[in-house]
């Protein structure tokens, strides 16, 4: 059938010239006579993929040589742990918790230490980015070994469109679903890190960016640490202590190729926001549907709205798929609706969402006549 | 280029007609319309993907309801620390370390509790599996969380051709380099776990097989295990606690009703011994090569060789390579050469690569008359 509008929160939609490419591959990678999938991760082969994915990043994101960069797996939910493990070494760290991954990264952190909630939006179940103020007060302090921020919370469509100013106390992001939506400062965090499938490629891969210096004596608590998540180890290695997801790490290259090769970040994040832009407007100007996030916080990557009611709300996902719109029910969490409006996600689909929002509106305000 | 002769020892080669298949459906999977790396892991196409493979391997390995079925990430490497972590209530356990990554996973279990060596060839540079006199009567002390074994050794190619009669201790092996190259008594275990990379699909996926009373109460170590290696929760959720690598465990499935398909585990096992067989025996009637494990601990899945030196070896692996035969430089830790011949690798390679090993010592022969 004819590509579907794929508004997934991920695993989601990729670029069609990247999945093309590596179909064309899959039987035969370049003349090696095998596939990719079938490569030692140690051929000579398979070390230009993996080297040409990371030089690829560095040069989208500008990573300075002092970061490392690691393809690993177990998503962002292993690295939960695997940050207090590495680097919690006073075993004090500060969490905002601004969504349920964020809330789930500081239960994680409470088992290895004293893990402090900075800030919480979770009584207004989560419906923005909470105030920074007292998270720059308590940084200030300096007897943090981190500060946690989820900056883009993806099953309640809020986005830190600041970062708080930590000081001297490493700031540590899960950025998994605005990863490569636009520019970052690299300079700006400890450690960031990205389930991958979202903008980054498929699911199995979990980028990790990591200031050398905050991993350089290993991990905080190496009695416990399990080596895979031993961050030291796993950049000695270059992600490869042991077989890394080969496959998962190849389509990445390809995804961080097809970024470069349509102008990079700065393009992308004028794409993404003019797809947002139209998205909210949208919702704004509708009599029905309406959005779940505070206007200061909403993220340019997850759109959620609702209707009136929950069943008016499955009657749209219904009439939407009819219309070749997939991935548009919200999170069981949140409820309503969510479109995830990632870098592969094109206007044309977003464009194709939001007649369809009009004519749905449009199609019960003539019923109710 | 044609296909080469792909002897890797993982990831490693994968039956055609599971990459013609794949790649056919890259693009759109059965008329979804979209590529299965795009597809929620929430959605019901994928559900079906996943409960597909799971019942599949279920048929294949006659599988007891009392075990549970897993697909992680972090290769079997994560496991060396998920199974003491999850397993060691009195934290006290026996090891076999018969080669490398039994070593591995050993150590890591030292982080946990009393982790025991109870037997070892280390001495002889790991080239047989330990006598299991010793092992069988510690066992019997009723003492232990459980014993550990490394069923097949793929680094120095040898292999358990009778697993050790533990009574009422859980067995715990790590199968990755036999899994599926054969039938498996599933209840002679507690838990078994393999890297997918060797026979059942690609890098990136890690199957779990655990009899569900030991993880019915959740980790032996809850306090530090992250949330990720908690088996019970990964159980509960049907691999699903985070996003799983949908598109290995997809692949995973096809190579699962890929061995249905021909024939099932026997006539996987009477093939593989047949593969076996013929190189073992061009080793032993040469006067050049010879195998470097003790006969009566060789591998049906790796075989470690070597010619007079190290310099042969090297003339040998480029004398290959010239006629499409990869991969069959041996692991650095044991030098010389290794053929891996999993259940994808034909017998038409192992026919090319014997013809390989015969002619080359012919051409030496005449080089030195």
């Amino acid at each position: 059938m004819a590509r579907v509008h794929n508004f997934s929160a991920g695993p989601a939609a990729l670029p069609q010239c990247v999945l093309r490419e590596a179909q064309d591959e899959l039987f035969d990678y370049a003349g090696t006579g095998m596939s990719v999938l079938e490569m030692s991760h140690r051929s000579e082969a398979y070390r230009a993929i993996i080297e040409d994915a990371e030089a690829t990043l560095r040069r989208l994101l500008d990573i300075p040589p002092s970061y490392r960069v690691l393809f690993l797996q177990g998503g962002a939910t292993l690295q939960f742990a695997g940050i207090p493990l590495n680097l919690m070494r006073r075993r004090r760290a500060g969490y905002v918790v601004s969504g349920n991954f964020a809330k789930l990264a500081w239960r994680e952190g409470c088992k290895y230490g004293d893990a402090e909630v900075l800030a919480s939006s979770e009584a207004s179940n989560f419906d923005r980015i909470p105030e920074l103020g007292a998270v720059e007060n308590r940084a200030a302090s300096g007897d943090l070994d981190y500060v946690y921020i989820c900056q883009n919370n993806t099953i309640f469509g809020t986005q830190f469109h600041t970062l708080p100013d930590c000081t001297d106390t490493p700031l540590i992001a899960d950025v998994s679903s605005c990863f490569l939506s636009g520019p970052l400062d690299i300079e700006r965090y400890g450690l960031l890190f990205a389930g991958a499938q979202k903008n980054a490629g498929p699911a199995g891969v979990t980028v990790v960016i990591v200031r050398e210096d905050l991993i350089a004596n290993g991990p905080a608590r190496a009695d416990i640490c399990p080596t895979y998540l031993d961050l030291r180890v796993q950049a000695e290695k270059g992600s490869m202590y042991n077989t890394p997801n080969t496959f998962g790490i190849y389509l990445c290259g390809k995804v961080f190729r097809w970024i470069e090769q349509t102008d990079g970040l700065v393009a992308m994040a004028q794409r993404n926001r003019a797809k947002a832009d139209l998205l909210y407007r949208t919702i704004d100007d509708s009599d029905l549907f309406q959005g779940t996030a505070d206007p200061k916080s909403r993220s340019m990557s997850n759109v959620t709205f609702r209707t009136c009611d929950a069943e008016t709300d499955e009657a749209f996902i219904a009439y939407a798929r009819e219309r070749g719109i997939e991935g548009i029910k919200g999170h069981r969490m949140a409820g309503g609706l969510r479109a995830s409006i990632y870098n592969a996600v094109t206007m044309d689909s977003v464009g194709a969402l939001t007649a369809c929002m009009r004519e749905f509106e449009a199609s019960r305000g003539s019923r109710s006549m």
